[in-house]
This record gives structure tokens, sequence and C-alpha cells, in this order.
């Protein structure tokens, strides 16, 4: 996307070498959290591809933990609902689920199955995109529910990882790293 | 508290028996947000408790991953700095750690060094006051760093486990369950 407040929150970024392991370059978006006008640039540009992309959108997603941080407050702006995907056993009553492979064994995510009904166009929205294997996972979830996954919204995208190629719905990342 | 808003709230909440284990009555701080306008009404009675209680609030420290759902909305209306503790291993560079011990074992908090600042006055915000443990461990954290922790604010406490006997700071909660 080819926009200058991107582009100043992008150069904003703190980046630390070797985190979580060596030889990835980690992207801290925390780092413009930690400065209450980079933060409000930050959700004002989410905003302004909801806008763009998805206007209609009924329901907003965020994906634990990191996806709560934009979640709530796209969700209170845009006056919509928001629906957390969690791992395993933190939601209470019937939920569905969807289970997938991760660098180290198998996760379960859930979403309550009284949360997202048939028929929503649906936002999820997420801090990363790297190997898409969790965004996947919760695109299967939305779906199984019978929402429609109308976008999904990122902050950062690791491009070498290729995740994009994983996910069968709209995508759109902020940052490119 | 006595407002008639938070009456309301606490009437809205899903309430689950035997969650997580048997015995336990879970009140689902999610079934709020499933509705925008009660949603907007929830942050807006914890923005009147920060604006009564702290108004010269410097940061605020939001716990993993509840704390994110109401910490970064707060953060944005107040114009503050937003400052995450997590556990162990999820945050980048140089951090501050303490260790609580939890039902079974032992659990560590990060923080990063270079987040709350000497003398800084900080709001923690959490969900759910259950045993304190993790509240606890949360101020210790922030007071390690130098900041003063000048309010806690919860969403839901659960009297009957005395976790506020183990704070040692102002606490406020807003539903008493």
């Amino acid at each position: 996307m080819a926009d200058s407040r991107i582009v100043a929150l992008q150069n904003k970024i703190k980046k630390y070498p070797d985190f979580p392991k060596k030889g990835v370059l980690f992207w801290d978006i925390f780092s413009l959290l930690h400065n209450p006008a980079d933060f409000e640039v930050l959700i004002d540009v989410l905003l302004d591809v909801v806008k763009a992309k998805c206007p209609d959108v009924d329901v907003i997603v965020g994906l634990e933990s990191r996806g709560f941080l934009f979640g709530t407050p796209l969700a209170l702006k845009l006056k919509k609902p928001f629906i957390p995907i969690r791992k395993k056993g933190k939601l209470p009553g019937e939920v569905k689920q969807v289970s997938f492979v991760k660098e180290y064994g198998e996760d379960i995510f859930e979403m309550q199955s009284n949360s997202v009904k048939p028929g929503e166009k649906v936002l999820i929205v997420d801090d990363l995109l790297a190997t898409g294997g969790t965004l996947k996972s919760a695109c299967e979830l939305v779906e199984t529910a019978g929402g429609h996954v109308i976008l999904c919204l990122l902050c950062i995208e690791l491009t070498a990882l290729k995740g994009r190629e994983k996910i069968q719905y709209p995508c759109e990342s902020l940052m490119m790293a």
C-alpha cells in the first residue's frame, strides 16, 4: 500500500535481529503502541483500508492475542461486534474448532458457536502474516460457522514466507517486511 | 461501584456454570463485546473510573491477553502509551521478568525494559481479578521498572477468592461476581 503515513510507521517500528530465533529480523509492532500518536495513525490507516475494501463488514474477528490489540479499537470505531478466536479451552459454551499444524506439533483454535452468524461478512484482524497457517485456520473457522471472510487485515507481512499463497480470501497488509 | 450502566452490563454478561472447571460460574466478558453498544458503554465506564481515580496517569499497562481488549481502546482514548505484559519469550529486546506460582507450576511474566520509565504513573488493566496472583506479579514488574502503580482496573472481581488482599495498590473492579 502506498501511503506516506504507512512509510513513516514502517520506519518507526523497532527491528530486533535474531528474535525469536537466529536469522529472523523481528518487527516489534508494540514499539508503535508506546507512542500514542503513532498508534492512532496505525488505527486510522487500518480503518481507511476497511472503509475502502469492505465498508459493508458485519463482524470483526480478532486472533489471540495480538489481533486483540487492533481488533477492539476497530470494532469500537466501526460500531461492529468483536469476536475472538482463541486457543483451545479458553472459551466457554459451545465452540467450533479447527486444528492446524505448527512448527512443533498441532494446535487447536476455537470460536464460540453463537458468535459469527450464517451469512455475516467478516473481517479478520491480526498483527502479522508469516507462514499463513494460523490465518488460514481462522478463515476456515469463520467459514465453517457460515460467515464469509471478506477481508483479512494484517499490520505486517513477511513476504519471504509466502503465507499469502495459503489464503483464499482477500488479504491486505499495511507493511511488507 | 454504584452505576446503573454497570448493573445493566452485569445483567447482560452471559454466565456459564462449571467452566473452566466444575463449581465455577464463568462470567464471559466477551459476550459484551458481541454487542457494539454494550462494549462502548463498558469502555466509557472504564474511562470514567480513570478520570475520577487517576486523571494524571502516564502509561496504560495491559496484561496478555484479555487486558489487551480493554487496554488499547483506553490508551487511544486517553492518548497515552500502551505497554504489554506478556508470558516469557514473546517480547524482543531487553526485558524485566517476574515469576509467579500458578495452580500447576510456575509462570514468568515479562515487560520490555525500555517501556515503563522511572517515575511514571501506571494504570494496569485486566479483565478479571481472581486469586490476584497475576495482578500482584504485574504490579511488581511495573514497580521494578521504577513505575508507580496508581490504579489496577478490572472489569470483574471474583470476591470469594479474596485476590484483592494480595494487591498493595489502589484497585477498582466494575463488577463483583
